[in-house]
Order: structure tokens, then sequence, then C-alpha cells
């Protein structure tokens, strides 16, 4: 730089961060574009892309902005929100996040940029963390299996009715029974699965239950106004006559109430929030859903199962991967992808923090406080709703209005009914000060009640909210890692023994086909932990929350600006749910024009699994289309089908630049063949990230896409989740996202039905997007797109003489990622592409994808995050296995004993004096001076997992299983 | 717990933290006190604390807060700072810490929590980092050799007076010259230095430098004021007349001015803080010390230098420990022992991720700033100081008055002179539009200036502040270590391999006697990243800093209720800096009361070595007194000693209880044989873990202690600093405890000048001991004391069979720690202390000390916050350890090759097939079922270090050193 002449703008800096996010600097950019023969970035490009889908301009956004400059503007939206003291319950309640937690877990890298433990071998860590979160969620539910968490308890209340219905071999109604004292948000969302299940729902009073011809029923216990049903009274009932029973209930109150289970409960859905996890305006958090062991086989989401490894060791993996949406076809009732990994693990880590001693000093703390208040309402004259109660009061026949004026006076949030009750509902952080202050805006300032003699009083006459059949007596939490690690110190130990075991970005390249492992910067995750992102209730006064509107109204802005689309909804979870919304638009967009016949969903061979289990869970016909020798989607076949269909066309899904790693050039054909048939065209947003600045979905013919957060935006894998699916749609399908029951959304139709539990999703992790695309801009968004093809294709180029890549674009070119084919080999020398992928544990990385979308292959993604100096690591590691194959099959080594099939090498082979192997112990575990220098160690062996969990990709079904 | 009959009160749970700070629980200490025969704690502390030195109450404490509470109410103190813009400088910047250097360094407790590295084998990572903090401050700064960081550059600068003195072999002069335009806080320190080192000092302009018969001089580049002073004339006018120059810089600045080295500077200092570390109201941060090669042997402080393991592959260590503390007894010139190691290593880490490109970028744009700045000042006819400047401007002929209100309309603190001029510094936050904001302060706001116009002007006049021949012209920062981590993911795995090789209490038990490294926990540092506690300038105003005033005000009250003394001074940095003004403030009041001529300090053979050095460093005469066979002061030899010096007896320094674990029961007798020789007494705070809630050293004789919050009070170690050792005092010495020149203290003789360059120290870790304290409450600081003691008497017990326990109270207990006596087993094994401590390595441990205080011993200290299992865990290898050396001495293995002395075993050892050594891998690497769970690797072989370095104890000599 020379001094003189810089001017002041470009000493300034603003665009620093594009330097940290993108991996390659300009030499490096430089040098791999020779090694790919190409002049320039922009010749790659143009050989890759498109020409008549290519954007021909740079996005209009505002320009970069420094880490420091967003935190700052960050900072003054976050001001813009207020922080009340939220007594408003219905499933969100503040809490303490032990510190020691949120510094070692939430804010690590090494547990937040994990990814999902589908490789068990460098995954132990979190896999015994989910471990914990089951065994907590069976101890406290009193069920026989927990899955490691779902999307949000309104999701999992719609996973329950489907999995009601298919497991009630008895009653084969279509009638599913809500008692009409759920969360409203629950009911909100399991109308709109019902509807498109074609189930009818029953809204009425729970003790109602047995009244009516139903396959199953879902009870809140306790319910959204704090009662406390007989659930003993309500099961039996319907059990007697074949009703399955799906209780939603809270973590919190089981502490004192008698489990679920013990009533017989078939499933057992919840919010594991309030155990250490922020309200975050929603989200995320861990739904749990827990389900008698008959049930077993149909458990929707992902399992933590006990296994061993190839030593004979302990190993955990994730078991029965052979769900229902591999062997139902086009019958699934669940496209669930993600789940609430690294959210599960804080709940699991807060019961193993504070053990059953722990929580039950909290749980009796937030019922005796409760009860004070309750006593002294009734001393007061106040009429209660309910005798019964856990944390939650419901007040009637008081004056709202008055209570509503005191109680912002206070800066306090209270539930408010909309027959004129009031509601309110204690959490770990409600002091006897807080009751205290309670009793002023409830009752006035003249009340005479003190807090001290009340406890007094409830003492010496033993009031309680919780009748004697409903006390809990069992114990829970009995198992020893629930019992020792009370000390901060202990605590800490086996958090960072844990966060050791597991191999994350901050090791080395997650080189994941269609997972788009880029970097999570440090400042987009700082803003998450800002109490005024993370302490807001969901449905907080909206004046209360005017910095969150604005983010998430700049950062829709932002998005739209991206994908070319008019609107954005922030509310789907995931990926999975945002196609669940995105098709849900169509189809009520369809039915809001007389349309609602059309229901065939076209989807090419090369697609998502998660595509056709969207469809049929959305009760379409599922219609797949060939693709052609390169991977394109096969244009002829596309047309016929259309044509054949045409009448009851409804959309097709296709993934851009498809999941075989190319840039179809036909893509604006290809959606006006199905325009032209009548049918919207929904774009999976999987590969977003090598759209973004070079070409936009919106602009060449899609309808609704959308987007993972957690993929193109930053939005961190978490060990498994949390993720966040936003769609983008035309203008014509705006009115028909979803909407929210509590917290109506402007511009989308009233009656149109949410998908979460929450407005906005997962809205507290926002901000990592926004700042992510603050601190880019438009040139620098651009510039990461190119890289991440760059980067593709020097791969692709430095390993095409050991590896055939199996599909390419028109110039030879390949996009963002590509398929390497491991059949040739394993062919010739029987090794397999999980050897490979196992192999490359040894060298220190996570595999790519495995098998998808094409068996025997392996799917290299490396994003623009990824140096040059790492994309060579990895390309060595490559290729010095391709020599050990080489070796196996010149004979050198056998076939059944050699560095690839004994992969991954533990410390345990290491120290073993009995190495019966034909290579040397360095050779096994440090086959690269890489490695020598920092060795990562796999905590397991090969870890013995069905056939089925190696075709597994992202935990969706393979497009296989929907060919008819 | 009962429901029905706990109150409220105990379940609101104020009191939890005290149960995660302390380790073992109510059954762990039932069953260690089983072992230990003894029916209650309460009769073990009988047992071992002296009767009557026994508090006989509870410490007079708030009830304890829970962790929420205690930051809810840090919270409210921290909003009682505001944080100003800050242009005051004078050695403190604000500046951007990376984002991923704070969340992965500052904030991660794998690097907060670690000690001094002194076992170089489990230290690679940290000595790496400290490394590349030398490299660049040699590199900036032009010289041939850095230490590894000292306490501020205050300090720094008096260190290279000494050093300068004892270095001069040709000017044997007395003097001192310091120019007039150094930093105020600077020329403080130096002044008291200089008195007692019986150095005169002349401060005169920097250009008369040569007109005196000096020893050395001191010159700051830029100056105090902003400017340039021409280095090369002024060294080779002093090079002339043999005087050495030291000269005190600034990192930044050096980017673009020519290194003081290119002149032939012999010392430069400074302070790295300006490196990403926030300003902390003054602290910490990592003062640098550089020299020319012909001074190494004399460098104060610590120095990583690069050798060999066993293996023959590189590893480094701390080298040169041979100081001149160890070789000139009682003509010490200085007490260093703790480093700055966290901050210096975040300073090289900034280095590292912004490299020579990222620097030059940031030091161009202060640079034109400030020129920006001088050029449209002078437009509007401001005159300026000087006509040199590198980010600092002084404005002379202006109305500070009016000035000031305009600053403080904006939030804005400048620099103001004694004189009406008005000072100003640029850093890397500021931006254009604070320089338009800053000529609104400065002119008024018609002034018409437009930064833009003037940046063409600068541009094409080619405007600077820095002289042609000061302008640098060569390069730095050229190894690689600087110029491959510029991607965040790159820098992310960079500081993870570091840290990942380093062992932290993160894993294990640091079982370390007189170093007290208890549990760091999360909640007292989450409050050091908050703004307002960082970034506040440590000259601000104080009605912006009345949150940290009270905060201090209270952590004082709670010092001076825990030691019984009357007044606390928050000033020095470390426990040696501690002990300096300590002494200090009883020489003082000393002199006060005609009594100068005391000089005799009685020092007990077991006190820590640092004690005869800070008595040597104020010109004190060390008599030591011997010890008898329990290892107590043998008060014979003491009474004798005293009544000789009896007119000349300035003090005694003891340690309590004393370094050899025992409380010794006539220490009230040795405090009233001094006091009745007229001498004071100094309780040396390091082992005040075993006080506090027992007994006082206020109460029971001491006129002074320092007290080690970085031991006692939870500060962490930071993987060899910071420290922070105030110092308490009895009513008569208040007035002589340090002051300060920019910032007077109240109720301090205004006389009494400075021993660190901030009146309070390391301000910004203060938080970390008032929330330990505020959260356990007297109970809890009681309890904790109790545990200590427990917990080093279950081990003794233990062990004691193995081990000989060397020293034991009358009752035969031990204090908070214990030495084992290995010199026995090594006269019949051959088997070495120093191979125990090794050896423990492969267990997973860092090794207790080593030879301190008696050589061929091991002391450990396990602290209150060790879990029962950590402590067996570690008894158990003890044990373990204990047969293998009997194997050794029964000659089943031979004694040049068996796991002791091959310890540590490293991941080379075990991949390597020539495995020639009597034993098994696993038996080498895999001793204890706890390393097979979760293995630490050492990675690095046992480092060859000379006998000087086993002996070492926190870097302080030898008490034997000062055996006349």
């Amino acid at each position: 730089m020379s001094f003189e002449t810089t001017r002041l703008a470009e000493l300034a800096d603003h665009d620093a961060f594009i330097k940290r996010h993108n991996g390659p600097s300009s030499d490096d950019m430089a040098r791999m574009l020779d090694v790919l023969d190409t002049p320039s970035i922009e010749a790659l490009i143009d050989k890759t892309v498109p020409s008549d889908i290519r954007l021909g301009r740079e996005l209009d956004l505002d320009a970069p902005r420094s880490e420091a400059e967003a935190l700052e503007y960050l900072g003054h939206l976050a001001r813009q929100n207020r922080v009340a003291k939220s007594y408003i319950g219905q499933g969100y309640y503040a809490n303490h996040m032990p510190a020691v937690i949120q510094r070692n877990v939430l804010e690590n890298p090494g547990w937040y940029t994990a990814y999902t433990p589908y490789q068990p071998e460098i995954s132990q860590g979190r896999l015994e963390g989910l471990l914990n979160f089951q065994q907590m969620v069976m101890d406290l539910t009193g069920m026989e299996l927990a899955n490691a968490s779902l999307l949000d308890e309104a999701t999992a209340a719609a996973e329950a009715m489907a999995l009601c219905q298919r497991s009630n071999k008895k009653r084969k109604s279509k009638t599913f029974f809500v008692a009409d004292d759920v969360f409203p948000q629950t009911l909100d969302v399991v109308k709109t699965r019902a509807e498109f299940f074609g189930f009818e729902l029953i809204v009425a009073p729970a003790a109602t239950l047995a009244e009516h011809d139903v396959f199953g029923a879902l009870i809140q216990y306790p319910s959204a106004s704090g009662e406390l049903h007989d659930l003993k009274h309500l099961i039996t009932q319907a059990a007697e006559r074949d009703i399955m029973t799906c209780v939603a209930t809270d973590l919190l109150s089981l502490v004192l109430l008698k489990e679920p289970g013990a009533f017989g409960a078939d499933i057992v859905v919840g919010n594991s929030q309030r155990f250490g996890v922020p309200m975050g305006f929603g989200g995320p958090h861990a739904a749990f859903f827990a389900t008698a062991d008959k049930l077993k086989r149909s458990m929707p989401g992902r399992i933590i199962g006990v296994s061993k490894d190839s030593r004979g060791n302990t190993a955990l993996r994730m078991a029965m991967q052979t769900r229902e949406q591999h062997i139902r076809r086009e019958k699934a009732t669940s496209n669930i992808c993600t789940a609430q990994a690294l959210l599960a693990n804080i709940a699991g880590f807060y019961a193993t923090y504070h053990g059953a001693e722990g929580l039950r000093k909290i749980a009796h703390r937030v019922h005796r406080l409760t009860t004070l208040l309750a006593t002294g309402l009734k001393q007061a004259g106040v009429a209660l709703a309910h005798d019964s109660w856990f944390d939650t009061l419901r007040l009637t026949g008081v004056d709202a209005g008055k209570i509503h004026g005191r109680a912002m006076t206070h800066d306090i949030n209270l539930h408010y009914f909309a027959d004129g009750d009031v509601g309110l509902s204690l959490d770990e952080t409600t002091t006897a000060a807080d009751v205290a202050t309670l009793f002023d805006v409830l009752l006035g300032s003249e009340h005479g009640l003190a807090v001290g003699v009340l406890d007094e009083e409830v003492i010496e006459k033993k009031l309680t909210g919780i009748p004697a059949e409903l006390t809990r007596e069992s114990d829970f939490l009995t198992h020893p890692t629930f019992n020792r690690y009370r000390s901060e110190t202990e605590m800490l130990r086996y958090l960072k023994r844990l966060e050791n075991k597991d191999l994350s970005l901050a090791h080395a390249m997650i080189p994941l086909g269609s997972c788009t492992m880029k970097l999570n910067a440090t400042s987009e995750m700082i803003p998450i932990s800002w109490p005024a992102f993370a302490h807001l209730h969901p449905f907080a006064p909206r004046d209360q929350v005017a910095g969150y509107q604005q983010m998430i109204d700049e950062l829709a802005a932002f998005l739209v600006e991206v994908t070319g689309y008019d609107h954005i909804s922030m509310q789907p979870n995931s990926g999975a749910q945002g196609e669940y919304a995105g098709l849900l638009a169509i189809r009520r967009y369809q039915a809001a024009q007389g349309e609602a016949h059309r229901n065939v969903c076209l989807i090419p061979s090369s697609a998502h699994g998660t595509n056709p289990a969207t469809a049929a869970m959305l009760g379409m016909q599922v219609v797949v289309v060939e693709c052609d020798a390169r991977g394109n989607v096969d244009v002829d076949d596309l047309s016929a089908k259309a044509a054949k269909h045409s009448d009851a066309l409804s959309a097709i899904m296709i993934t851009y630049p498809s999941t075989h790693g190319v840039f179809e050039a036909r893509v604006r054909e290809v959606c006006e063949i199905v325009h032209r048939h009548g049918g919207q065209v929904y774009v999976d947003g999987a590969n977003m990230n090598a759209q973004v600045g070079l070409t936009r979905p919106g602009d060449f013919g899609g309808d609704v896409s959308h987007l993972n957060l957690h993929k193109t935006f930053c939005i961190p894998h978490g060990g498994g989740g949390p993720g966040m699916g936003p769609i983008g749609v035309k203008a014509h399908l705006a009115p028909f996202v979803p909407n929210h029951s509590v917290t109506p959304i402007a511009g989308v139709d009233a009656a149109s039905g949410a998908v979460a539990a929450a407005a906005f999703g997962s809205a507290s992790i926002l901000p990592i997007s926004w700042a992510y695309i603050k601190m880019m801009g438009a040139r620098g968004l651009r510039e990461a797109t190119q890289l991440a093809i760059l980067n593709a294709n020097y791969i692709a180029k430095r390993l095409e003489d050991a590896y055939p890549i199996l599909y390419r674009g028109e110039n030879g070119t390949v996009a963002h990622e590509c398929i390497i084919d491991v059949r040739p080999l394993k062919a010739e020398s029987g090794i397999s592409e999980e050897d490979i992928a196992k192999r490359l544990m040894d060298y220190g990385f996570h595999a790519p994808t495995m098998s998808f979308p094409v068996p025997g292959t392996l799917m290299i993604e490396p994003t623009e995050s990824e140096s040059r100096y790492e994309i060579d690591r990895f390309c060595d590691a490559m290729l010095a296995i391709r020599k050990e194959i080489d070796s196996v099959t010149a004979g050198e080594w056998p076939a059944d004993n050699n560095p690839l099939v004994n992969a991954p090498h533990t410390q345990a082979d290491l120290a073993d004096d009995n190495w019966e192997r034909p290579y040397s112990r360095e050779v096994g575990a440090f086959p690269s001076d890489a490695v020598k220098a920092a060795k990562y160690w796999p905590a397991a062996n090969r870890v013995d997992n069905v056939f089925g969990d190696r075709q597994l990709v992202c935990s969706c079904p393979s497009i296989d299983a929907y060919r008819s």
C-alpha cells in the first residue's frame, strides 16, 4: 500500500470482513485459476453459470460494514427492544442458563460449528450430550423412549397427531381431538397439518374427550390456563375406547407432577426451552418427543442409540434411521431433517448440572411462589379459574385494563385472555420480591399481603396447587451422569471432554456436499447472547420488539434482493419446514384460484429426499422426472410428464444448481414448461450458495424457494441444529405464507395457518444472517459465490485423475460442489466410499457427503471459507488415499487388512502392542505431516452401522424410495 | 428436600454458587473426614489452625448472592460508568479486539485457566503464542531480543533504568536522565524506583540529554505530547558519551516510524495494549521489553526460547531463567514474577491476524486522520506545539475551557495539559466522521472544513507528520506465522490447535503448591468483557467511572474485613509488586517517623524467593531466619537476630501459613518480637487461601500484606499472568501506600509515588474477585478455606505411606498444601521429583510445585474447588507412580529405561514402531482408566532444561540464593 496515494475511504477498511470470511487470498485465487488454466474468476463463472440467467449487475445492498460497525448497528437495533419481565408463559419461560454452559457450549465454536453426527466416530461428544437429553426426557415424562429433539412443541404435537393416526390400528377414524386449552400456537400448527393430511379436528374441553370418535387426542398438562387435568381419568377413558393419547407437557412441572407415562400416555411432547435456553423471541429451542416402546419404529426425528465399535467398545450412534420416511414412500407423514441438537444439548446439560436435587429446588420454588400468589389473591377476593396449578394462574372477573396499566408501569408482561381473564406463569427467575410486585400489579398497592407471612401459612396449612393423585412419586435422573457434575470445575471438564471428542470447523474443513459448512463468524454469533435479543418472549407486545421487527424486516429486504422474490416469510424453522410452507403456499394459492384439484408434484431424480416427503405431507402425488447422463433434468421427460399431468399439475420442485453439482443450462425452459401447464415452480434453496450475486431464482422462473440460513447465510449447524428455513415467494403467493394466531403477520391472509410455533421461527439466530449480509455487502457476497465455485472446480481439477468427476456442466466445470465416483475403484479394489470417508478421519477431515445423490459416490463442497492451504491439505489427503487404494488393488495390502478398511485408527489401536497389520502405526494414524503437527483423534473405531445409515443424507430419505 | 417444610428463603437458593465453587459435596466431605478419622470439619480446623489466632466469628460480609444476582448487581455498577469516546492517549488507546480472539482466547478457559508454562511439555501452545509476541516486538522495535511481557510500560521503564545502571560498565554515574515529555505515569514509577535504588533523576527536555552526566536515559517516541524526537541524533550523542538509551515507544507508530533499534537504542519498552487489548481502566495489558543482544543475560522477566525435546523435535521453553535475581543475591534489582501472558498472547495474535499488511492499513489510517486533523486545524489558525506527529497533536493557545465544554456535549474525552494546551490521540477506532466531530469540538461548528477535501489535499501535497529521516524503511512480520492466518477460519483453527496443546484447569487439577489454582468461575469472568468495564481510559474524568469506583471501594471493604487491615491499595499488578508496595509503605512510614535508617529485613528460610529480592530493591539488608525441623520459624533464632539488629530492624517478611504448608503456632509471638524491636510485620499473602474466614493477618500481628487476587480470589492465571497484588495495611501505613500523579487517590500522601502505571492497577479484572466474594459470602468463603485444608489433609493421608510428608503442624495436620519428600525414594531408585512430575503428565495432570521450598520435594495444593473424584484420581496416580518407582528399585525396569524417566509419553512415541522399552505402550501412555477415557497428550517429549530451571518456583529465585 502506498501511503501517499491511498484514499481514506480505502484505509477505512469497511469491507475488511470479506477477507475474513472468504478463505483464499487474491494470491491463492490467482494460483488456483492457473491450475484451472482459466484467465480470471469471471471467465470461470462465465463458463459455469448459464448466461441467460446471469444477474448482470451487482446486488443492490448496502455497502459492506466492518465487524465493529455491524455490531454497533445491531446494538442500536437491540436497544429498540425492551426486555420486560415476562409472566406470559404459554410455553416460553425465563430461566438462568448456567454461565459455564453458555460460554463453553452456546458460545463455543467447538460445539456450534459441528455438523450433524452422521459420522459417529468423530461425534461421540455431542452424541453423549444428546443421549443425556433423551434420558432426561424419558425420566421426566416417564416414557420408554425419547428422540433427540424436534423443531418446536407445536411441530412435535403435529407429528404426534400423524403418528397416532398411522399407529392406531384399532380405530380407523380420520378425526383428531385437541383439548381447547392447549397452547394456541400448538393448535394453529396442528390445524394446518391436519388440513392437508385430510384429518378433521375436534377442539373441545379435555373432559369431553371420550365423547368423540377420534383416533387420537392431544391434552396439555398443565393446560394453557394452568389447570392440571386429571390425566389418569382422561387417559384411561381414552384407552378404553382405543383412542391414543398425546400429552403436551412441561418438563419443570414434571419434577413435581406425576409423569404422563405413569398414566399410560402413548406420546408425550413439549418444549425443553426452560431448561436453560433463552426465550429468544420464539426460538430456537429443542422440543422433545417421547413415546411408549411400542411406537419406536414410527418415531419421527433422530434417536441416539448405544452401539459398539469394531474394537467392541461402546460407541454411540444415531439409531433407527430406517424410519417411516424410508418405508412409506409417497405416504410419508413427516419430512423432518433438522433437530435442535445445540439446544437439546444445552437443556440436557442444564439437567446434568442441576441434577434431580437442583431441579427439585427450582420446581418447588416456582410452585411455592405460585401457591403464595394464589393464596394471597384468594385472600384478596380474586377468583381463580382453576383449583389446581403448577406455575400458572388464571384470574377471572378482574379488571384487565387496570391490571394492564399497572403492569406496564412495572415493565411486566402478563397473559391477557380474550375473555378478559388475566393469566400469569412464574419461572426459575421469579423471586419473592417479584411476587410482592405482582400483588401490587394485580391488586393495587393497598393489598396488605406479605410474602413472608403467606409462606408461613402455606407451610403450616400444607397448601399446594397439585392434587395428591397428580403428585409425582417416582425418582428421576438417577443415572450417574446426572449426579457427578455438580461443581463448575467438574462440569467444565465434562463439557471440554465431550467437545474434544468431536470434529468441528474449529479443527478442519467439513466438505459436505449440499450442506455448505462455511465460516460461522464470531461477530455474527455475538449478538445472539445479548439479553435484548435473547430474553424476549415471542408474544411480547409489539412495541417492545421494535428492534427485532426492524432487524427481521431488513433481513427480509436483503433476502428479497438476493433471491429476486417479492416477500419473505421467516417462520419455518428448517429447510424441510420451509419446503412445507412453500408447497403449502402453492396449494393455498391454487385453492384460492379454484384449482385445489392440482396435486401433482414433479420432482427430478436428483432432488433432496425431503422434497417428495414434503409433497406427500401436503397430499400431493409425486411424479419423478428423470435426469440425463450429465445429471441434468431430462427436459423431454419433463415435457412429457408435465403434459401428461397438465390438468393436475401443481408444482415442480427443483434444486438449483442441481444436487448433481451442475448449473443446468435449461433451467429457464424447465420453469417455463411447468408454468405453461399451470404449475408453480419450487426452487429448493439448498444450493443457494452457488447463486448469490450471480443469479436469482426469482428471476429465472421460481415462484417460491426456501433458504437454508444455516447453509448459505452462516447460521451454524450446531452439531445437528438449529436451522432456519425462511421462504421467498413471488407476490401472488405472499398472502398464503404462514400466519400466526397469537401474533398476526402483516400482509398475510388471516386464514393462513402457521407451520411453526413462533411467528418468526427461530428469531434469535436471525442476527447471524443479518450480520453476514451486512458485513459482506453485494461485492462480498458475489465474491463468496465465485470463490465457492472456484474452490470446487479446483478440487475437481486436482482430484480428477484419481477419482472420476461424475457430473460437469456444458463447459466442463462444476458448480460449488462436485461428485466423485468411487464405484469403479470399489469394483477393482473392494474399497468403498465409506472406507474413504472413514480414512479421511485419520487425515483429520470430516467425510464428504456419502452416496447422495448417487450411491457409491462422495459429494464434496468446500465453500468459499476454506483457504487454499486447507483445500490443498484435503486434496493431498484424497490423493494419498487413492495411492493407498492402489496398494490394495496391487495386492500389497490384503483387502481385509489395510489402512482403509481399518479406518479410523484410534488411540486404542496405537496403544495396542498386538499390532497385527501390514502397515506401520504411523501409516495408520499419522499418514500426513499435517496430522503429525496437530492430530485430531476419532473417539471410536468404526461403528457398526446398518446399510441404511450409509446412504442417509441430511437425515433425509433417498429419492429412490419415491420412485414408483 | 421436603416440600412442605422448606421455607422460601432456602428455596431461593441465593447461596447456590457455594456448591459450584467448592468441589466436594457434603457426602464427599463426610467420607474424607472418615479417612482422616476426624469427626467433623470443625475438629480438623481446630487441630490445624492455632486457637490463639482464630477469628472466632463469621466474617461480616453481605449474604451470598446467586450468580444471576451478582451479575445483575455488577451490571448496575457498570451502568454507573460512562463510556465516552477517548482521545486521551498517554499510552492507552481504544482498538478493536478481533472477535475470534476475544471469544476463543480471552473468554476461553482453555487459555485463561492455564498456569505459567514452567512445564513446557504441556505448554507448547501458549509458548508459541508468546514467541509470536516476542517476534512481533523484535520486528517492530528493530531489537535483537524481547521478553515475553512485563506488567506495564511504567514498570518496564523502571526495569530499564535498573538494567542500564547495572549494565553500563563505562559510566559509573548514579544519575538517570528522563525526558520531560515521557508519560507522567512512567515518570511517577521511575521516580519511586530510583529513590530506593539511590539514583538521582534528571528530568529535562530530551534535547539536553547529552549535557548530563548520567548512566542512562529514557526518551518517549512519540512523546507524550506527540512530538517525534530525532532519535538518531539523541542516541548517537548519548552513545558517544557512553550513556545507555532506553526508548519508550508505541508499537502501532513503529509500523510507520523508523524503529529505535535502527538508531542503536539499547532498550525499547512500551505497552502492547492497543494491539487488541481493551483499555480496561488501566489494565491488565502486556508491556514489552526489548534489548540489544549484548544485554540478554540481564533481561528482566521471562523469555521464551526454542529448544529440543528428547526425541530431537523442536520444543519451546522458558529460557534464560538463570537471571539476575539468581546471581545477584541481595543486590537484586528486580523481583519480577508475573508476566501478562494472556494479554501478550492476545497482542501477538492481533499481529498474527492482521499481519504487516493489516497493521499498515491501520497505522496509515490513524496517521492520515491525524494529518487531516492537523491540516484542518492549521488552516483554521490553531497553533500546534510540534511539527511532527504520528497520532497525537498538542494544541497551544486554545481556549481549553470552551473546548472542554463542547467535548462534553459530544461525550468526548481529550487530554488537558496543565498549561492550558489541549492534546488528543487518534486510534484504530477513529473514523472520518469522528474527525469531523473533532473539528466541531475544537473549532466550534462554523469551521467549514470537510474531511474529504482535506484528504485530497493531503494526498496531493503529500502531507505527513513523519519526517523523512524518521520514516520506516525496513520490513517486519515477515515470518510465515504472521502471513498464514488471514481468514477467520484459519485463525480459529490456529488458536484451537494451540489451545489443545496445553493442559489447563479445563482438563484436570493443577495441584501447584503456593499457586492456588482454584475455579475461575464463568460468572466471575463475564463482566470483564462488558464494554462499560473494558472500554474506560484510566485517566477518564472521575464522574465517568463512578461504577468502577464503587466496585473498587466495595471490593476494598470486603478485603478489609477478610484481612483485618484498615485500608487496601489496589495499585500493585502482581504479588511481587504488592511486596514492593508493602515494604515501600513501611520504609516511607519509618522515614516519616525519623527512622529511615531502619533497613534490616528478616526473612525466614522458608519464604518465597521474591521476598528477599523485594527487600533488596528497597535497599534493605536481608537477614535470613532459620526454620526448625518442623518447618517453623526458629523463634530463638528470630529473637537473637531481632535483638542483634534491633536498632536497624525495619521489618520481617513471613508467609502464613508458611510455605512449608504449616500453620505455625507461634506466629503471634513472632510478630510481637519484631514489633518489640521496632520492626513492622509483612505477611506475604501467597497462602491467604488457608486463612480466609478462619484467621486474619491484621489480627495476629501483620502490619501489611499483599493479596494475590489471582490465587485466593479467583482471577485466573491466564497462562502466566495477569495477576493482581493489592496490599492491605494497618492505618498507620495507609498514607504511605502508592499514590498516582495523574489520578490522585483519596487518603494517600501526595508525596507517595506510584508503583504501577495505573492508579488501580489492573482494574478491569477486579470484578472477578468482587463477584467471587459476593457470591460466596462469609459462609462460603469460610467453607472454601475449610475444604482447601480438608483436601490437603486428605491427600496427605492418602499419600503418606507412599511418600513421606515433610512437614506437619503440632497436631499432625497440614494446612492447605503439603510437601512430599522424594529424596529418600530418589536415593534408592534414582527417580527424581522431576521424573514424577513428568510422569504425572502421562496420567493427565500438571505437576505439583517442584523443589520449592525444599529441593527434592513436591508441594501439592489441591484448593477447595477440586472434587473428591479428582483428588482421588490424583492420589491414585501418585500411588500408581510409587508402584512404578518400586519396580525400578526392584530392578524390574532399568533405571534408564522405564516409564518414569521416559515420561512424558507422546503420540510420537506411540506411533514409533521401534518401541524398545521394557513396558507396553499402554503402560507408557495410558496408565489409568481415566486417561483411557479421555487422554490429554503432552505436545512434546521431555524438554532438555538446565538444572536451574528445575528448581524455579513461580519464576522467583530460591531463598538459598540470599543466604550469606
